[in-house]
């Protein structure tokens, strides 16, 4: 066994011994897509499958991160060690993390039990960064009970971590882009529990029964057995309702494994994520065969009209 | 030679001599994924690769089909050839497009030197479909001088129009997302021209100061040679300026040839474009092989920690 490989195994061990450290290190270590990767892929994964992810979604302003923070607050009430990933799906250019203020998450900051996380970081293919499910399986194989994933409400991205979580709470606020909007955005869609926060508020009672009005049209509460996400109402800065929202993740919880779509939700993301890995591998052999480019090559043919891009792609995919 | 190719010579060759109804058929067989996808891309490429493409974007309600209009109306007066594409890379949820009004274009509806094409579609990949540059490539082999695409501002879309377009306009407005913004957002960054519109409105020499400070700060305009791009002020509904936008937009053909930058971002064009098909191959082959899923089998093991994903990425892709 060589060095490297003695370090990481202790690496491993002191994560799973919540070394908030050896943690980071992890995640640094899937992130920076470091030569380790697949084998800090290969050494957590006996360790990982029994954390719940839940997903935290919802426009910019409506309280995710109080949210967010409360709902640790009620998981470490309850002795769960929790994971927090705070996702920026942000524009390739921007590079910095455009994700509110995480003041509030520092009341938490010194609990070995809460491991907190944000991650900046948009994957070649335009998608979420292939880091992001790494991350989550670091924290799940450190013996995080509950990872939460927390992220903008920017579209393409909500969807993404939508596949990544078992159950996704959508949070809206009065004020914030109101229900019907989300519908016909396809937001609500991926909602499993609707929270409706700052609830002390005008307009939250309407936003709720706009909610309830919305559902009443979809299809999903058609089928037998289909769940029918529940409308929470929250003050997420004083606490209130936090309680339910958990009571609703626990439902939701219970409805996955009896109906048996937490296998299928589990088996899709793991598909996702393979699948994002080898084409990763994929892009970077037509990238660069032995030094030169079969890519470059077959655009210049391309460009020069001698051959067609469907053919060319046809000769690039039978050189692999 | 087969009754099929037959048809498709006659219909590359009526698409040339400006057939509204083949160029139409021509595209309607490139985005519907026809089996005979491949024989039009092999019919058409020989013609293809004069045409000037030119992509409009930006926030909606800066007047982006009221320039488009302008544009065409202006191409037609010297006497050009002119495709319009008009793609919306909506939610894969909301399906429909969201593309504004149409309206305006229908002056040019009659003109049978203008051909315009709404495209509402997303690739399989989240980004843009395949069928946009291949519904390029038709208006192109049809012998279009100019292909305007045209986009609304979102994000990951925009940088992919700019990645088809020789040329990309990105047009603003007083009061529609200022500068600093457009900035911010990594937006900017994909501008060869700026088009202020609403020129006559309160606000837009404000706006056209804003770029031209936010311009100096970048570091586009430090290395010799490179392409500083030009403000260009309109009132597109009275057609003011839009001789102006023209101009520029030679300018920076000429530019474009010049410095070779032309050559490199076609080569750039069709490598993304071979790319991305030959992915879609891969995906497909991943997805099924044989009538069973090599992806789906991968997911399983990884779902019972039986293995890591990287380690399932590498036998899926060595599979192939």
């Amino acid at each position: 066994m060589s060095r490297r490989d003695v370090d990481l195994a202790d690496l491993v061990g002191r994560a799973r011994s919540a070394d908030p450290r050896a943690v980071a290190r992890l995640i640094s270590l899937v992130e920076s897509d470091s030569p380790l990767l697949r084998q800090v892929a290969a050494a957590i994964t006996p360790h990982a499958g029994h954390a719940q992810v839940v997903g935290l979604t919802g426009a910019p302003g409506v309280g995710k991160s109080t949210s967010t923070s409360a709902l640790v607050g009620a998981l470490r009430a309850a002795d769960k060690r929790v994971g927090v990933l705070a996702v920026d799906p942000s524009s390739p250019f921007s590079g910095g993390a455009l994700l509110g203020d995480r003041v509030r998450m520092q009341e938490h900051a010194g609990d070995p039990g809460v491991f907190i996380r944000s991650m900046a970081s948009r994957g070649q293919l335009g998608g979420l960064s292939a880091a992001v499910p790494q991350a989550l399986r670091v924290l799940d194989a450190a013996g995080c009970d509950v990872v939460l994933i927390e992220t903008v409400g920017v579209g393409q991205a909500e969807l993404e971590i939508a596949s990544l979580a078992d159950t996704t709470l959508l949070v809206l606020a009065p004020g914030f882009g109101d229900g019907i909007q989300a519908a016909k955005a396809g937001i609500i869609e991926i909602a499993d529990v609707f929270v409706v926060n700052k609830a002390d508020r005008d307009g939250a009672t309407q936003l709720a029964r706009d909610l309830r009005h919305t559902q009443s049209l979809g299809g999903r509460t058609a089928a037998e057995g289909a769940w029918r996400p529940p409308i929470v109402k929250t003050v997420a800065a004083r606490g209130e309702g936090v309680a339910d929202v958990l009571a609703a993740v626990e439902q939701h919880r219970a409805w996955l494994t009896s109906s048996g779509e937490l296998a299928r939700r589990r088996q899709a993301r793991a598909a996702a994520e393979i699948e994002a890995i080898a084409l990763g591998t994929v892009r970077r052999r037509f990238a660069g065969v032995h030094g030169s480019s079969a890519l470059a090559a077959a655009a210049a043919r391309v460009v020069a009209a001698e051959t067609d891009p469907y053919t060319a792609a046809d000769e690039l995919v039978a050189s692999l």
